[in-house]
């Protein structure tokens, strides 16, 4: 793979949005992204590239912009440190995979039984948590705007049915941040491994299922050759958001125009990625089940109880570690029970009624 | 009222996004953009107006930005001839308010059991939506995008309790659009007036009802002084978009970069009006219960299936209209069937599990 790819609209694809070509003048600024998808990914990974493509196209020259996918500059969960260290100038990737730098990243993308992502956004531009999440980076030099979502991921994969809690035990599975401390809590053995080595995992047989995204994301790596019952809706990533992370003193150096394109920006990849998720969800659940012969399944409520018993656990050790853990942890919960209780009179009330009126299920 | 009002930071007040004062450079192109709502008014006023001030930061000059409110240059339900006549370069409004120039318009703001915001963003921007949109929108001359949004609205305002079908025989309401329809066949009378006329026809008796928005929107109509009864969720405007439709000709003399400009800042607002909706309606639906005295319902069962069957006798004679309404009928009817099953199983259901295990009603 070629150690240096620049931002060209070959090299990006096509994306949903139609992409004017870069400008290619070497005036402006360098901003160098280095993320933590694969290149030209479905889902996540596109959304990265139409991302970087919509800055250089926005800024018309004053930012040059390059994008190196995961492994063509450096590891995805080296970002990171590539960015805080001012190598580069921003990362595209999920923060909960963070977590060892300060565990309250991991509302900053997603957290068990939390928001979905319309709440999340909420929260992040109307609830006080933008201002959180700039006190947390801030602690290490950095800058972060919301710039994709996945929605309400799923369950995951497994190689046998999941009847109660008793069957996540000895279960390894690969699933990151507290999710994953939930799984643990019952037993489970989990690992977080990037996107590109889970497939080997699975098959090889060194973890018996894993999470992902969701039928559109899941469908392009194969776990149904390995693990062939699918979990719909998870207590893991309800929703939440990526990040589009900078070098905090670069962000200061840029103008107030610079910084308003690369906000506009993230703000539209942030809804454009999560809308592209619900409108391709339903055609790659068909297709995994009427091409790979996929089952796909339910958790029932007993395992829903089992799960909001061990996420009660994971968030009062979460509040334990620092109080900027607790402040993170206490808006949030604050605010999602608030938000819940209206959705669930308003747009989820609606839905129920409008699926239980038109039969959908 | 000045008949002129020069966009500055001060005309646009403080909005929830940090807006510079855009640039007061004249040597740029004139986009006079009229408006639907009015001048300040909470929610959808400010965001339009936050919207025009983004235009005109990202444009960076090169787009002289003037905003009229409505009644500032011409009413609200006149903005649609000001700009498909040349006269002004973009309106911001509701597109179901002109179903009199063609009834497939109503899709693209809001149906009854249509789909919620994000449903409705991922039919614009990746099932085809968009291009239906240009299509209607090019046989009147303009071009729109998506660039607001309400969430799933109240039910409304009623001066008595709507406990079966039958109490809508007789009763004087203020709905637009198909959920108008709807309550007409079920023997309501209804009219489509302008927000900003509402609240003296219902404090004069002239209706008995009224829709609005939800409850951040509604709190500053002060309808609770005439009507005390306030329904959540209601079948009539579940989700979709607010448009800033543009002449079409002016709009296709662009340049690339000013047309990705003005998608962005769309996009952007497109998301933000909806998360701060969701953001604040807790807040108010509280304050007009504690402050206002105020009664929370839902609608029971019964009401909702005649509201669906009411529903199904609109759509056929919307289909019947011309051919194209019923392309964009199909299309809409076919996406919302997908991702409404979709959605059961993935946020929808997600969040019946969460608010079930965490209490929230």
């Amino acid at each position: 793979m070629e150690r240096r790819k620049f931002l060209t609209g070959a090299a990006l694809g096509a994306g949903a949005t139609a992409l004017a070509t870069p400008s290619l003048a070497q005036s402006g600024k360098t901003l160098t992204i280095v993320s933590t998808w694969p290149r030209d990914f479905p889902g996540i990974g596109m959304s990265a590239q139409r991302l970087a493509a919509r800055i250089a196209q926005l800024s018309d020259g004053a930012l040059n912009v390059e994008y190196f996918a995961s492994g063509e500059r450096v590891g995805a969960f080296d970002v990171f440190d590539e960015v805080a260290s001012g190598n580069a100038q921003a990362y595209i990737g999920a923060e909960y995979y963070f977590t060892g730098k300060h565990p309250a990243f991991a509302y900053f993308t997603s957290v068990p039984f939390g928001m979905t992502n319309p709440e999340w956004n909420a929260w992040i531009k109307f609830g006080g948590g933008q201002e959180l999440w700039d006190e947390l980076s801030g602690e290490f030099g950095l800058k972060a705007f919301t710039a994709g979502a996945t929605g309400t991921q799923a369950g995951g994969w497994f190689n046998k049915e999941i009847e109660s809690p008793d069957d996540f035990k000895g279960l390894k599975m690969r699933i990151p941040g507290m999710g994953g401390q939930v799984i643990s809590k019952l037993g489970g053995s989990t690992v977080s491994v990037p996107g590109s080595q889970i497939y080997e995992n699975l098959v090889s047989g060194a973890i018996d299922a894993t999470e992902w995204v969701g039928p559109f994301n899941d469908y392009f790596m194969k776990f149904y050759e390995a693990a062939k019952f699918y979990y719909t809706a998870g207590m893991h990533e309800p929703g939440g958001g990526l990040g589009f992370s900078m070098n905090r003193a670069w962000y200061d150096g840029l103008s107030d125009w610079e910084k308003a394109v690369i906000e506009a920006a993230c703000m539209e990849e942030n809804a454009a990625a999560y809308e592209e998720n619900i409108a391709k969800n339903g055609e790659y659940l068909a297709k995994l089940v009427d091409e790979q012969g996929v089952e796909v399944r339910n958790f029932n409520e007993d395992v829903w109880d089992a799960f909001g018993e061990a996420a009660e656990e994971v968030f009062e050790e979460t509040r334990d570690h620092s109080p900027l853990a607790a402040k993170v942890n206490d808006s949030f919960q604050e605010k999602l029970r608030e938000m819940g209780t209206m959705n669930a009179n308003f747009e989820v009330g609606y839905v129920n009624q409008r699926n239980r009126v038109l039969g959908l299920v």
